[in-house]
């Protein structure tokens, strides 16, 4: 659609309109055809969608126009200050890695995969398939379509060792992404004033959906192999909360993935505290010297909510995720999630299915996986050959991202600034902790566009780094 | 997609299997080709979707087998009754309206559009060049697709009279369906124990959305012309409500619209209270004898929050709507849809605007008028002919709905049940009353399956009338 040729004309008259007066003429039909080598229906279509945008007019007979712009007085929102009061939590705006790309730079922001990562092949076909079928015109049940709910409790009945009943096909809630997921569990099985453990540093979008809900964060540090289980303890013993926070496998931004004995020791903690593990196992297709082993396998009485997304390997447009949860809980926040939107479009869900059931998706997942090993490793030779003083905390075993640890008294923010302006974009660490940081960290993302230029972003860091120190 | 060949072959075999014991041996592939008459590919897709479904699994060389379901104790969950509390509003479940659909029954019930009423070639159409575009692979801004803001405002500013400023085209956020934005706009323009006006009977969605975000309802009552802005003055007063929730074009579920005088009243008492108005326009595309006014064409100074969706005209499975918000309470918005969500699909986005953006979307709006004004017609007569006993509150001018009063005593929910065993599926009124209901009501929809059956269930209705009065 952006690409075909109405879309070309359009964009090349909203730049000539942006720098006419209003009521100017547009040329005519006849000369914008001569112009762009484009068909009169084209032009027409251009025309048509210049209209609906509000940004020419067309009087009949005489021609299509500028739109005159309406002058009127500023409007005044003084009084929605009184009227709104002070923010539960002050918006601090959206985190610098939902930031719009910026041409020509090297960007190692962004938590989304390039294009050449996604199986693009398999998503466009899914898409024609649904666009032909009953899914693209009727309404999705509230839980989601029942081939999706069944595929997501599959995919964790597979890891249940034998004795443990493995979630059923009725278990899973189908929400659109996993962020929509944060939100509902906060609300609905923790609530505003209440504690809720977490490791640090972790996943900013679950700091936001936490301060949105008005819970009280309880941070506990987590490293390479996960957390300090007798921390774990502590934290509940102290506040008394009744949930827990993570990410066992490749953690964002760490990339660490917990070691069996302290999954187990956690379930067990979480189990004798009456408590929820809410297992956020974002990176499960992102595996890359290790699989991942979600903890949810193991759980017995519904102490494990478990969040599962394919945003990050079907496509970012596919926005489907599910929650896994059991009993009241699971009640609770499909409670949560009708008040909040109903359901989520059948036609994403069928596309989705249609991807991973494909044979084709396998293969996808095993090329990713060689990927992101190569551009994992790339980066991490460019950062030891340009910049020499950082310390990368770990090889991430899977994930999108390199944790890195700047040296003592590094300003992080001066130095994202002087990167900036040398054309690399990089995430200050301070976004991944809900307290201070413990450190000065950058998180660099290797899944984004033009690998080619590591080398090259690695010298850039070294450069601004003995600029900056 | 359901209904390929191999979807009928996973069907078939769902239903074998149901009834066949774990560990059953599958017929053969090339049994299944026979019996079917499907080639060799197909029956392996069904294979592979029934394993991905984790309902049968293949024993390499040996065969394929019903999936062995491992015995284990039944899961205890009572240990969650301490850790989740009470919730702040006992879930009362879904509403009638999101009923499941009942085989051979006449639904009345549902709030979603048949598929006749919809632009299914307009639909299938551009999903088939979104699937082959760049929103297919990609993520959208958080505030919506730029191209897409501006069509919703551009639908807004045709309205505005001179000297106004309409809204410009950053103003729209799009969201995923108007329930997302209700929601959004309740938690962060209203918040927890504070007071929002709203009209009585009014949208069930919009008081779960309400009670979901801890929002203390004040409800007015509404007529035919809208409320008394008498009354919506006594209710700032006694309150110091600073928002009031309300549907002036075509309400739900009585069909009203608002005079004039009514809206510029209530805009007049809205500005003097330093409020908001939050004008939910669902039906913006349903109008039969009249068209829509929004009253935010008249918004000055940012006190109107508009809502538009598309989900009903365009299609259930396109869920798209915007909020159109000015100053910091766009900004407050905008601050929990990213916490709640991030970004809605882009994919669903660029469908939609495609869609609305083609010269056949004025054709489907003028026949899906018709249509609904011949379905509105037609259930009116049904219903005069065979339950004279009904009192029709009013002939709405546009929505999908009938509000239909039933004698006094009558027990309401005694009426559906009994319905219900005749074949007839209604929605007990209650649900649309924020507190008790003024009387007896049911809501008829009039644009689901089969209107040829409308003269049936008026018979049925004057039937079950008869025998529970």
């Amino acid at each position: 659609m952006q690409h075909d040729s109405a879309s070309r004309i359009v964009e090349a008259l909203r730049v000539w309109v942006a720098s006419a007066p209003p009521g100017a003429r547009l040329p005519s039909n006849r000369a914008l055809v001569a112009q762009y080598g484009a068909s009169p229906v084209t032009v027409q279509k251009a025309m048509r969608q210049l209209m609906a945008l509000g940004i020419v007019e067309s009087r009949p007979g005489v021609g299509t126009f500028v739109r005159t712009v309406r002058t009127a007085r500023p409007a005044d929102f003084g009084w929605q200050t009184a009227a709104l009061g002070t923010p539960r939590s002050r918006a601090s705006g959206l985190s610098a890695t939902q930031r719009a790309s910026v041409p020509d730079a090297i960007q190692l922001h962004s938590g989304y995969p390039a294009r050449e990562l996604l199986p693009e092949r398999l998503v466009r076909s899914a898409l024609t398939r649904v666009a032909r079928s009953e899914a693209a015109l009727t309404r999705s049940p509230s839980a989601g379509l029942p081939e999706l709910q069944a595929w997501f409790a599959n995919q964790v009945a597979t890891s249940a060792p034998p004795g443990v009943a493995p979630p059923s096909a009725r278990d899973p809630l189908v929400i659109a992404g996993s962020q929509s997921g944060l939100s509902s569990i906060f609300r609905a099985l923790v609530g505003p004033g209440q504690p809720l453990i977490i490791e640090s540093p972790t996943y900013w979008g679950a700091i936001l959906a936490a301060e949105q809900a008005g819970v009280v964060l309880i941070p506990v540090p987590s490293g390479p192999d996960g957390p300090d289980p007798d921390e774990i303890e502590r934290a509940f013993a102290a506040t008394g909360a009744r949930a827990f926070y993570a990410q066992p496998n490749f953690a964002n931004p760490t990339g660490a993935q917990w070691s069996p004995e302290t999954g187990l020791a956690v379930l067990d903690i979480v189990r004798s505290r009456g408590a929820f593990l809410i297992e956020d196992d974002w990176a499960h297709d992102l595996g890359i010297d290790a699989d991942p082993h979600p903890l949810v396998g193991h759980d017995r009485d519904g102490h494990v909510i478990y969040l599962r997304s394919l945003t990050k390997s079907v496509s970012p447009a596919l926005r489907v995720a599910a929650v896994i949860a059991r009993g009241p809980a699971r009640d609770r926040i499909l409670a949560d999630r009708a008040g909040e939107t109903m359901y989520v479009s059948g036609l994403l869900q069928a596309a989705a299915l249609d991807v991973v059931t494909q044979p084709g998706w396998t293969t996808h997942l095993r090329t990713m996986r060689h990927q992101l090993r190569n551009r994992r490793d790339l980066l991490l030779q460019s950062l030891r050959d340009g910049a020499p003083q950082l310390d990368v905390q770990q090889v991430p075993p899977g994930g999108l991202n390199l944790w890195v640890r700047l040296p003592d008294g590094t300003d992080v923010h001066n130095l994202v600034r002087e990167c900036e302006t040398r054309g690399l974009i990089i995430a200050p660490g301070s976004e991944w902790f809900p307290a201070e940081p413990s450190g000065p960290f950058i998180r660099l993302n290797y899944s984004g566009e033009d690998p080619a230029r590591y080398p090259e972003a690695g010298h850039v860091l070294g450069a601004a780094l003995r600029d900056t120190h």
